[in-house]
């Protein structure tokens, strides 16, 4: 059976390059098109010596009609706002697309530019209607729906390893659904490849700290999503911490039990039963609690959950690497239920320790 | 004047090593004994060639008859249980004492046994009056005991980072008393020089991870003092985590607000009018979210607080050096107000930044 | 066809869960014997959660019977000296062995027992023999050899990555035999799982220092091999440094050009030619030096040279990760070749960047 | 007695950060003048949250009549090519320099122009006077001359760390004079505060790389003073490696013996007896090796000196804080001399560690 061809647009940033190694020995996809605007023109290999691509392919201006020529699907992994004006024509061509930005997260665009003023104020856009076909991109929720998407949006790394581990709990009506906490924490190569002062080595090293305090943008993500699965509005405070390590992503839930006679193993059981058949998550025992160095460069998803009797809370754990079941990763896995392969294929699971 | 002398014991361990830093070059102390049980005999310059210490003073066996000749005061920076077999005698002998462990940090004999059991039943102890006599070493909030203190029990590190936040808003009944949230993080010198697998460097490097969730020691620690402050019981929940970076410790602090129409500016002068003659805490601005980098090596707690109209949610977030402000830092404060000296003599404020 | 069984002893160190986890989905073999002392009797689950294997299965007792019972081949990641007394049993039961520790690394047991004095005090010897007979599994200078080898002795970490550059220049004359410096710099897992003070990553992290300065034992591993296909006695200077990073080790590798009219492109060339059919080995463009995350979890070496027409110098450059090319992934390699498989089989070469 | 007026110019920047830091509390001097280009006319706390300055001065405009009539002294941390319009027209007007920069390291203006050929062509330069009268920062070495200097060039990291090792060894003609090697490892601090890809924590950490391989600028640097102290021309081989962490630079550096016969405590005698009445050095005894963590934060500079006799290579090891004795606190230590201070009033020489 042939493989199908995917274009990868934003080769050279940290989504670009993770889909690119994803993709290299993937039983079912080639990477047939590489696009990015700075590297246009480009040797690969001028660029990225440390990821040798066979036939040494040019870095392409992204062009619609050049991709659809060379491309059954395409991974955006562009800047907030500039995916919204490549997906329209990718998709009148036929190409299926699974976008890494935030751009169809939402299933408003209205949504989408209240949380992105700036991106919306550069980039008028009119495409409602994508928005709202759009399918958010988390397999374990969206499968289904991911077989015959033509639009996927990707979500973020932090609803991601916050989601995985809420969903479960506000279906069942576990929890009540105010005073959720979210404690996050996250490696610095979630801020993405280009320069910034605040992502040197010398500044992030030896050092953590908070930032987007109130009002973090993944707030009205996570919450979108577990309104909709809730069944009702739900608002939650949603803190993320910068940590000095290249990759990892760990979010800390906090949430009160609406029955505090539940024991952890109760709890652990219900996020079970939510998953069985999804290979990529994986939940510990009661009392084992996740590192991020355990799903290091792997599309796993580790889950835990512990109780406090004496408070009544809940305490749920979820471990990420933020580059890959955070981001490409997630994309890889959108791609094979796509094309209708193994939520697996070509992903890794298994972490090289330490 | 004459400096006073100053016995450390336990000198090569991290509380050992910051404490004798500090006093090199004190105006108003001089260490006069290095105690400590493995490197005992031993010539300080082989086992700390990167500390020289004037003379290069043998270490010696923590023997309380010549602790007491050569000190005037002693800082005790052992295991928990081993603190309380040294300090009656130290007591008895007139050595005025800085505990840096865990061993009179709670008011009664029976509370720290039932935290620290497996201490306890290796460690029978009959000094419930020392306990109930020891001045809790917070000098923001314990200042004027400690002049004459006898006895003081230096706080946790993440006790200190958690209550300094914490303290104002509950006396001043700012918000509610359940359902209190803390969330903590701290590099991994916290966990002591002795070699343990987890804290290796591949270990720990490059990951993020929960450890102690529910029921970690310091929570009753942290329950104690706010329970005290507050004038009613307080019963919270502490999450500690281990953070890739050598130093440091940050507390993010999560409470609802009894009055949802307080602002963030409102909360951050009640903080600020905790403190006004705390030169060793510094709240932010609105808006300046605390990175332990900004308090490295020093003895400053920096605090910050911001409010979330939505959810009514407030969040604290305080920042120290686990092993300054949060143990040997604090130990030399304590020493200076027991000395009659100015809070700060001797202690760095400022860090070397970055 | 069925896949070959093998035996991993000393499972749960660093080289042992390297070698779990690349067989994990290796196409020719399965892991069919986790062997261990200390964690002898437990399920694998229990003291691994983040590495399940297939019916999570009990680590046993390293016997060598039991072993041969269920193994074709044997991975042993043992302390030096260790090694020595399985092998023996295991090759009499027709078990061929892959040995990642120092036991067999030298033609001689005398040269053995010279450079490993202690361990040779404490491990009474007398297989010379074997010593004389094991194969050094540097896999593209000893292929042919590995095809028939009972006994495979897979190099250290450091003579991996000095050799490599070092022996097409040796073989091709291109250097003075005299002055050869080999400065290199490991991540702190070379340094093996079991706690010890100075790989805390308190101790560790934020610095760089030298050990071994003189004399460290991989140096007469290299002088041997180097002397070997130099055909004249080589004696270099080595130098490891520890750097702070979990993997990753670089060797820089000064020497003199016979010649000074070479110029880097030549030696390139020199290079490139004495790999043609090494898909492990990498030769970077003039220019291009070789980052060690280049090759993080891959069984790749990255050489890069440079000369400088100045002093006559010619630098030579060479990265791997110290714990795939430079430990357990050199073993699997050489496993392959005793098998008749493919050399990269199961072998990942190219990293997850950044 | 009045301390002294001191501007410090680039004041954001790692260099400003130091100095500023550095002269907070310093007994002979107060910083009177914030100069800086980008955040001119900012309030001080505004863009340095961390490092709060008495009354929160304003950064200005580097002009030099404003800082002529604010200052006595000024410490310029600016570009290369920068500095050299700003000494000129403050010598005129009577103000001292010290440069941190590169644009008076050179006795004569063509050996800058020709290693610093870019900043030549954009910086057109006429003041060969003085590049001439320009006193080369190392007080050890140069400690006479600062006190009645106009204009100070503070040396660069690495040609501090590796001169203070070796200028004494050529000075007694203790080693060969070709050959010498010196494989340096800087942490990322050394690149400057401004955001470059390379420096990113997700790119730099987990990772070492050698760069600069060949004609790297402190090769011309060091050269020209070990040629002016051995007294005969030197050209050395110098290859800096990028090491992940914040501070700390080591250099390792190889010489052959000139009499094999030497011992590595003869020439440990060399080292020391060259810095007699030098605080700030300090040479370890043999067989103890420096880790960059002993003088983190400090201006003291480790060395330590070891000898092979099989090879007859001699190994010398220094390590100093880039950032301190390598940059800011190395300038500190000149104003001192040129203000008749002690060289290390207000230095701190002792680290926290870890």
């Amino acid at each position: 059976m042939a493989r199908k061809r995917v274009a990868v647009i934003g080769a050279s940033g940290y989504g670009g390059l993770q889909t690119l190694r994803l993709l290299q020995g993937h039983p079912g996809f080639e990477v047939s098109f590489l696009g990015g605007e700075r590297s246009s023109g480009k040797r690969w290999s001028a660029i990225t010596p440390f990821l040798p691509l066979p036939g040494d392919p040019l870095v392409q201006s992204p062009d619609p009609d050049a991709i659809a020529a060379a491309a059954d699907f395409a991974v955006l992994s562009l800047p907030n706002g500039l995916a919204a004006r490549l997906v329209p024509p990718l998709l009148e061509r036929g190409v299926r697309v699974v976008d890494l930005s935030a751009d169809y997260r939402y299933r408003s665009l209205e949504a989408w530019q209240a949380v992105y003023s700036a991106e919306a104020e550069a980039v008028p856009r009119t495409d409602a209607d994508l928005c709202a076909e759009a399918v958010y991109g988390l397999p374990e929720w969206e499968g289904r729906r991911l077989a015959t998407a033509r639009l996927v949006a990707a979500p973020g790394c932090f609803p991601t390893a916050s989601l995985l581990g809420l969903l479960p709990l506000l279906k069942q009506g576990l929890i009540e659904t105010s005073g959720i906490v979210i404690d996050a924490k996250t490696g610095t190569s979630g801020g993405g490849r280009a320069a910034k002062e605040n992502l040197l080595l010398a500044e992030a090293a030896e050092a953590i700290a908070p930032y987007g305090v109130v009002g973090h943008r993944h707030t009205s993500e996570i919450e979108q999503i577990a309104t909709q699965v809730a069944g009702q509005p739900i608002q939650l405070q949603f803190t993320p911490h910068l940590v000095p390590m290249v990759r990892g992503l760990l979010a800390t839930l906090y949430a009160r039990l609406r029955d505090p006679g539940l024991t952890a193993e109760d709890c652990r059981t219900v996020l079970s039963s939510a998953y069985p058949n999804s290979p990529c998550v994986q939940v510990l025992p009661v009392g084992t609690y996740p590192s991020t160095k355990w799903v290091r460069q792997t599309n796993r998803a580790l889950l835990s959950v512990q109780a406090d009797p004496r408070t009544g809370q809940l305490i749920v754990m979820g471990a990420i690497d933020n580059l890959v079941k955070g981001q490409a990763g997630q994309g890889v896995q959108c791609l094979n239920l796509m094309a209708g392969l193994e939520a697996t294929a070509g992903l890794p699971l298994l972490p090289f320790y330490p």
